[in-house]
């Protein structure tokens, strides 16, 4: 006669084995025996909840300012509009750290729970553009990680990195509406200690282009995306369009040096009018954001023609020049494989990027647009 | 007159807020009132924990194997044999994995049931060197990986890639016999895949001694252990001190690039009569192999005179140079600030290290001695 019988660790001759909840949430300290199994360590994420709140405690961020009196405010009924409409609350808990070592510590809970993780570097002053990645980065992970760091080590001597625009209270507010988990703000320091000296070397992509007139700036790009990658370790990192020269550099940094991180780009947003969303378009003056258009304008002419069916690579350059004749200083415009960056073969027969970098006033813009073909 | 206040959703007006547990753990399900503050959301975990635990029901992995039953039997006496003497089995399953993408999913296993890991990247001919680097690996950690790689980037053009040595069957029995338990042998398209072009840029440690003789070599280096490294995603990753500015450079590398991994250096292991074990001794002749051992008696001699209280920099190097007259030709003998490697300042207050670099015959040997002092 076969009697089912369940007992508690004495092994799987058994037809089942209690298994305490207690003990598969880990609640308990110390010794586990050894027919236990744990599936989490609630005793230390008990504990260290419980830390985090002791701290906030004590350094009055709780209870915080977004308080229940606000709260019960939704609620009241004002004579002259009648009862609140009321909505659900996006506002969630989204948390600033500064640290390395917070991030990784924050981070590797996350992962434990098997949370994809969506990470969008940026050097800060949020536009649409930047919102659009993290719009992306959402859709696809479970925790969407944006740093906000200015990087010096990707600008020239003689460039603008001390006037580089920052507002790190309103980049906040904005992540915060958008559904950020974690803004990630480190200090020059935090990135780079003053021992540093290891480098990140891109190969032929970083030297045509943007490489050409920007020594070493490519070089500081993979060397701060390569850290940070490193300390967020995602998924997934989300690069936009625009910079379409740094996302070749990034992509084949992460799978030359066999990160395991999937590269998303995604399209760039523009100006109504269509200009390319850029931080540095705050530079512009008011006459300069009317010439500005020009560098836009040119690339979307040669993307028409291209639609039409021109493949003539010195056609469509011209078409694009002709647009750009009200920049101040043009100093590429150049039409290349989308994959390798080099020169694009006459007729076109490969997917192209059409690139531009001009100066308007003393302000560098850079724009592409992408002519597809399907590649045989 | 001031009476604190406790209160429970009522504002920071109050002295202090009451956060109920259960809220902070993030244990309820649905709306959150504003005023609760939950630190993590447990109730997802909980649910995560409880279907991930009905899983390992359904499909017979709980309980598991290793059930108190198996453990206590290892105790039975048998009557026939006496007690049982308990013997770890060390042949153990050994993998030998030559993918990237199968080493991942062989340790994403591994790391998913919480293992450390640990790594050792050789270039393969291991001598016993080599595996006590697998030995401290195996006190560390719970999973050991060895790498064999004959690295071309770390190669100059004519130095010895091509008759570097090379006995693969011989090393995965070493590796077998010693523990390890992944054995990770690429060729060189998995590592250096055509379109290859990104590298790891050591800086100034990389400057001085080999550097300054094999330009090259510590980039090679810097990129394949980086590579490695972020294959492999070690706990820890072991090199010998033998190779004295290697080891500099890894750490220093995996510092710069925030690799969340742990360097540990294991001392030199020696032939019986001193020479520094290397894969390239097999080079040496009969006659070579006895002068060969001039480095050594060079570095023991300084070492001796450090020991005894000598610390005038060219008097160390005198004594060490007496020695290295037999050799070939002496490359380099430097003493080195242990940190910086700069050349160490007279008389020595920090810890430095005496490195010698000669050719004995066609063969390149190099070997070094820690002078340690307590930095102050």
């Amino acid at each position: 006669m076969r009697i089912p019988t369940i007992g508690i660790g004495v092994g799987p001759n058994c037809s089942g084995q209690v298994l305490v909840l207690h003990d598969a949430l880990g609640l308990t300290e110390g010794h586990r025996p050894k027919f236990v199994r744990a599936y989490v360590d609630c005793f230390q994420l008990l504990q260290e909840v419980l830390s985090r709140w002791a701290t906030d405690v004590r350094k009055g961020a709780f209870p915080h300012h977004k308080s229940p009196i606000d709260f019960l405010k939704a609620f009241a009924i004002d004579s002259r509009t009648g009862p609140p409409v009321i909505q659900r609350d996006r506002r969630h808990n989204m948390q600033t750290i500064t640290t390395v070592a917070e991030l990784r510590r924050v981070l590797a809970r996350a992962r434990k729970a098997d949370k994809r993780i969506g990470f969008v570097p940026t050097m800060g002053y949020l536009h649409q553009g930047h919102l659009t990645l993290v719009e992306a980065s959402r859709a696809q992970t479970d925790v969407t990680v944006v740093s906000i760091f200015v990087n010096p080590a990707q600008f020239g001597p003689n460039e603008d990195l001390s006037t580089y625009p920052r507002d790190f209270l309103r980049d906040q507010e904005l992540c915060r509406d958008a559904g950020v988990a974690i803004v990630f703000a480190p200090d020059v320091q935090e990135i780079y200690p003053t021992q540093f000296e290891t480098f990140v070397e891109p190969g032929e992509l970083a030297k045509p282009m943007c490489g050409a007139f920007r020594p070493d700036h490519f070089r500081g790009v993979a060397t701060v995306v390569g850290k940070l990658f490193n300390m967020v370790q995602p998924d997934v990192a989300f690069f936009g369009q625009k910079d379409f020269q740094q996302c070749a550099v990034v992509r084949r940094m992460a799978i030359d040096l066999n990160l395991p991180i999937e590269i998303v780009t995604v399209q760039t947003v523009r100006e109504p009018d269509g200009l390319a969303m850029s931080s540095r378009n705050r530079y512009l003056s008011e006459e300069e954001r009317r010439r500005a258009l020009a560098i836009s304008r040119g690339l979307f002419a040669a993307a028409d023609k291209f639609r039409l069916g021109e493949r003539d690579v010195e056609q469509l350059i011209a078409i694009a020049r002709e647009h750009l004749n009200t920049v101040d200083q043009l100093q590429y415009l150049e039409l290349v494989d989308a994959d390798t960056l080099k020169p694009a073969e006459s007729p076109l027969r490969r997917t192209a990027a059409l690139c531009a970098a001009a100066y308007v006033g003393s302000t560098r813009l850079i724009d592409n647009v992408i002519l597809p073909l399907s590649t045989p």
